[in-house]
């Protein structure tokens, strides 16, 4: 039996609301159901935020409708919500897992949501029992867990501080975000370790970007202190659209190939993956790839002939 | 004090050979000198082969006068050296310190060099004996340490006899080459534990390829392990050049940000290393990069305003 990896496709969300073009909402089933095809094991499948702030993810409430109606389509499902009115939609459009934003610095909670970051986690919480009262699983990713735009490297005490309140306060899994792709394997490594050893490490995912290259070697240093559970994006969709060259999420696609080559089980069918990845990069009509995408095609061709 | 890394940027060799563009003597001399000047430890500045078969490579040891005469320019230097007769023509073009290839499968020697890895490792061994008569250091490389196209996984028990055996012979340094980019981090991490463990850990270096995007998941795994020792291609320069997309060594770039990052010591100028970067691309008209350029040059812009 091989150990398990679980990775949450992120791209339906993280990914298409970072791309200059808005998909339909047949192009958003679409996309998701060819994850679903693949074997990913969750899908982040969209936000409920202001489709004026956000118009990329106007209508998950509609998504998740004609998610329902294809009932050969089994994977579990997560989305976003920024705030009460949000966790409140999400519920009436039948989400069963939502995932909640924390902050791990103070200026990127002013930036974001234009609270504390005391406050924020506070909001947070009182969704959280919400959540636990109506039997809905909650994640809490913690934003900027390694390094802030604003106020430079995080103190591992802080995220270590804000995992063991979350956990407490009941969110059933809390992933760390490196937002804006700036961590180092040692420093993964380090905090990952710490609160591996500290909670059930289940309970413990990463989201990695890939702005500094580091996105692989940030995913393996997790993997090293029993860290299973991974956000990371179809083709690597993400990043700026405005920021030629800006890298999105760590790509499924990559992470996917690294795991199972380790000997991990990460569910997905390689080939189908790889349909989805083009899918990706067609539907959003960018040269979205995974980095290995070269070599993985070649090694598609070859072990079909 | 900061841990040193020593990088051996193998551009001007493992990535030039694999260029459309064959260099000119002045633009490989310019490319050496940028290279230099950025701080790197050590460059592996071409090979004494036979011009028909490698033409890139050819007037190596021009290319050894010339640089003589830049009595600024004073970064170690080696070259690689195919048998006996590329030794020769190395000691007596000055190389005080020569890289020469062995194998980890019978397969990759007999395609390469036509002998079997048996065969390959005598006369390999015979040219170290004369090597340490004359005072010339010399670096072992280990082609397809991880993974051979033809033989499949090397057997790390293969490698750590080939190791054991090469350092007993005097070799200086052996070099693990990941030549196709198929290793993973977790096979990175035990094999130099391993051999960390059994040798002075100075004398091991790695040399990996990003052909699955793993290059600097597989540079941190073999941090860990106690390997200080990195080959790397400044602008990741390498590749097939008629296989699109194909990768070549992990770019020096990418390696000195994650180093650096982690705390240890490159001895490398961030600025002047991209200013080397855009040298060879331009040199070799290609969009050759390290995959945090992006980041990078905006990290240099904001720094410098």
């Amino acid at each position: 039996m091989r150990e398990q990896v679980i990775l949450t496709d992120v791209g339906p969300r993280d990914g298409l609301q970072n791309q200059r073009k808005i998909l339909s909402l047949n192009e958003r089933v679409e996309l998701i159901l060819s994850l679903g095809d693949a074997g990913v094991r969750q899908i982040e499948i969209g936000s409920f935020v202001s489709p004026k702030a956000v118009p990329a993810m106007a209508g998950t409430d509609l998504l998740v409708n004609e998610l329902e109606k294809r009932t050969s389509f089994k994977t579990p499902i997560v989305a976003l919500v920024p705030n009460l009115k949000g966790y409140q939609l999400a519920r009436s459009a039948g989400i069963r897992h939502v995932v909640m934003v924390i902050y791990g610095s103070d200026s990127m909670a002013r930036k974001n949501v234009a609270m504390s970051r005391a406050e924020a986690e506070a909001a947070t919480g009182d969704i959280i029992a919400e959540a636990r009262n109506d039997g809905i699983q909650v994640t809490a990713t913690i934003a900027v867990a390694f390094e802030c735009p604003y106020d430079g490297i995080t103190a591992p005490e802080t995220i270590e501080n804000i995992v063991d309140k979350f956990i407490a306060l009941g969110a059933d899994y809390v992933v760390l975000a490196d937002t804006i792709g700036a961590a180092n394997p040692l420093q993964v490594r380090r905090l990952t370790r710490t609160l591996a050893g500290e909670h059930d490490s289940d309970r413990i995912g990463c989201h990695f970007h890939d702005t500094r290259a580091m996105g692989l070697a940030n995913v393996y240093a997790a993997l090293e202190s029993g860290i299973r559970r991974f956000d990371s994006s179809i083709a690597g969709l993400g990043g700026c659209p405005f920021a030629p060259g800006s890298s999105g999420n760590v790509a499924t696609d990559d992470v996917v190939m690294m795991c199972e080559q380790m000997g991990f089980d990460t569910g997905i069918d390689l080939k189908k993956m790889m349909a989805a990845s083009n899918l990706a990069a067609t539907l959003t009509n960018s040269n979205a790839a995974g980095r290995a995408k070269p070599w993985l095609e070649r090694h598609l061709i070859a072990k079909a002939s």
